[in-house]
């Protein structure tokens, strides 16, 4: 995968970063390299919503003026980054998959772009998002087979990843809008302990579960990206003081002890692909004495807490635009928002209020393992045919606990990939990502991988 | 008031304080003053639900041997403390003002109870709440006339410091649980800002609104108690980081400028009683160019989405106690529960996720004013045979908004003294209690006070 033989829209975030740091390219040639791929490509993958070529390449003109003069760079400097179409870039479109945004252009940055402006990327164009972030699929298709979904709701962001239109991109995920669409499409992703990466400036449906996350080539791109996008933002109620989260240096060290893992089924398995169970028992053997199949109580509560918030807030949030032009939204998510207003309020605020108890009885197994191993999404991406994103039955439930998730590309069924989800305690995303590294390794090394 | 020439049950906190660091009084015998006059007065007032001699004098014991032994004491050494029946004491009856509790006895101080025992107070006993820390009356009496209530919920610990019976008591606000009992008995109450003091081992009934207050003689007071109640404590979701806010030290310091009062009458003024009314407004009038009226604009929304919080979150802490046992609580209560189940999730949602912008837009007065000046409570206590505990129309906009509030005794009407309630800007503890002490002091020099 983006390997250096390639164009240089095949290199991973941190690649380009040090090509560019080392001189040996420009900002300018690299973006032109990714917008010749999207100009290429786009028609038929449907990964952008607004892509500018003027502006892009205006923002890599300066980047490399500035390397030019010799002083201190940031982390991604030139590199082109794409940014979900429900998060704000300033003076540009930002229309969330949804007419009633049409010709919406933010005044300013959300801090996540903001943040990764301050560490030199280039933003290089919005992608597609399902409508309002939500289940109704856009038409991006699957980059690895087109006639399949790239799923959702991050949907162009992922495409655009796994199809060398761009080294990085940001989406966000409620239940499972970047986990599910990087296990689909055969990339890593990554959602970050909620509160890490401030969500101001980017489209609401849910205050409790909406969390920003991003896709790459490698850990070392998911690392990159957090240490440039993590800060505290006093406008984002969920926001934590985490100075210098220093995940870059963490996720690249050898762990000290050989890691271990804690194999989760969740309630979800009996509806997960037949051939992708076989996949994960087989990984579980090849991990031995590392890896201890798990049954942790409560679950299915977990999973149920987490619709419920997310349908409720869902409805408070859209009602208004509902109420508004119920007829630019469609009828699934008509269905969906009518829905959500008839939550009983005990039941929201009993899901609420459990969240921290159900987090700290399941943050025990950290005790005894390394991370938490479970699949990314419930098998590989589903037909186009079939109308839908995928389920994130088996991604909800730890954007609830606020945890922090990685998908990694290990696996395939039927031809398609399907992500390997690995989940670790809170703030704790460093060695998170370590542990991810050391299992792409160590599967790497061995005779046979599934 | 609890001038040096009466009982050591005289003593405010801070003068307790002091004379048992300066050796001038002992634990045990200021405790001996408190349970006598308990003794001789409780049975009129009926200020406490547990107290136990034996409990209350081994402490000051203990108190008093640490005091011999000339090592270093805390700032409340050998001080009696009484606590609302709705906050844990380790091995103590907790009973919640409700049979349902009968015989409760938790295992653990709660967090703030914790504190006070650092900082070296005794816990003299449990004072009576209402039935739920809600709006059903208890059975005490307002000290100053019996054929009045205290208010409530905070009914017990109000009566007993205003009866002279201990120098100090912790109580609880969620909508005017603090501020109005302490108008209404003509002392000293304080809700910091919330998040300041952990609610941790305290009943929950709103984990949005519930806030730990306190009563005392003096402003002094407040910010002694301040100063040992606040601190981070991870296992209660409101807590920040306040490294030591020394609230003692800034309260009793000289403002550099003259305050400035923001008399704000509130939705709820045409409600409150016409001789407050008038005497407020002669107040304004005597602080004359300090003091300006202000509308503050949205406030009625702002009383509402308390009103509708504290409803919905009340059904869901309280439903599963009704379900067990509705005939255990009064009829006016299972009204209100199955009033709250009703209150729609949308709404609710919105009333959660208005609470901050409303917070910002008003916090704005702080840039021209010092501090809010309003009733504290709609006039004074109301007579017994009312049925009722007060309204805390002007009490519950401030909590919902975490902000701190004061309630001042410079007040009287109809022979019944009415507080006068200053609300500062969040977290900013200290300066509004200076603010109140140089309120005081300057109606103090005046020469005729309302």
């Amino acid at each position: 995968m983006a390997a250096n033989a390639g164009g240089l829209n095949e290199l991973t975030v941190t690649e380009a970063a040090r090509a560019i740091r080392d001189g040996t390219v420009t900002s300018e040639k690299l973006t032109e390299a990714c917008l010749a791929r999207i100009d290429e490509r786009d028609d038929a993958i449907g990964a952008f919503a607004h892509i500018d070529h003027e502006y892009a390449l205006k923002q890599a003109t300066v980047a490399d003026q500035i390397r030019g003069t010799g002083n201190g760079i940031g982390p991604l400097h030139g590199v082109p980054i794409a940014v979900k179409d429900i998060i704000d870039v300033a003076g540009y479109p930002n229309e969330n998959g949804c007419p009633i945004f049409s010709g919406n252009r933010p005044q300013r940055d959300a801090t996540c772009v903001a943040a990764l402006r301050s560490a030199g990327a280039i933003i290089i164009g919005k992608t597609v998002t399902t409508e309002l972030a939500l289940l109704t699929p856009s038409t991006t298709k699957n980059p690895l087979n087109t006639s399949h979904t790239p799923g959702g709701s991050s949907a162009g962001s992922a495409a655009a990843v796994a199809d060398l239109m761009v080294p990085g991109a940001v989406g966000t995920q409620t239940a499972g809008s970047v986990l599910r669409p990087a296990s689909y499409v055969g990339i890593y992703g990554f959602k970050p302990t909620s509160g890490l990466v401030s969500r101001t400036g980017v489209l609401q449906q849910s205050h409790t579960l909406d969390t920003v996350g991003y896709f790459g080539h490698s850990i070392e791109d998911l690392a990159l990206l957090t240490d440039c996008m993590a800060g505290y933002d006093a406008t984002d109620p969920a926001s934590y003081f985490a100075s210098g989260p220093n995940v870059v240096e963490l996720a690249a060290s050898k762990p000290p002890l050989t890691p271990s893992f804690a194999f989760v089924k969740t309630p979800a398995w009996d509806q997960a692909d037949p051939e992708m169970r076989e996949a994960f028992t087989e990984l579980a053997g090849e991990l031995g004495a590392q890896c201890d199949e798990i049954e942790l109580n409560g679950l299915a509560r977990v999973i149920e807490w987490q619709r419920l918030v997310q349908l409720a807030e869902n409805a408070s949030y859209y009602g208004p635009l509902q109420d508004r032009a119920r007829n630019l939204l469609s009828d699934e998510l008509n269905v969906r928002l009518d829905e959500g207003v008839k939550v009983p309020v005990r039941a929201y605020i009993e899901a609420i209020a459990s969240r921290e108890r159900a987090y700290e009885a399941i943050a025990e197994i950290f005790e005894h393992y390394s991370v938490i191993l479970t699949p990314a999404a419930p098998g590989p991406a589903p037909h186009l045919d079939e109308g839908i994103t995928g389920s994130p039955i088996f991604n909800g439930l730890w954007t609830y606990l606020g945890m922090p998730a990685v998908s990694v590309p290990i696996m395939e069924v039927n031809g398609l990939p399907v992500g390997v989800q690995l989940v670790g305690p809170r703030r704790d995303d460093g060695r998170l990502l370590r542990t991810a590294k050391w299992l792409v390794e160590h599967l790497a090394q061995q005779p046979a991988t599934a």
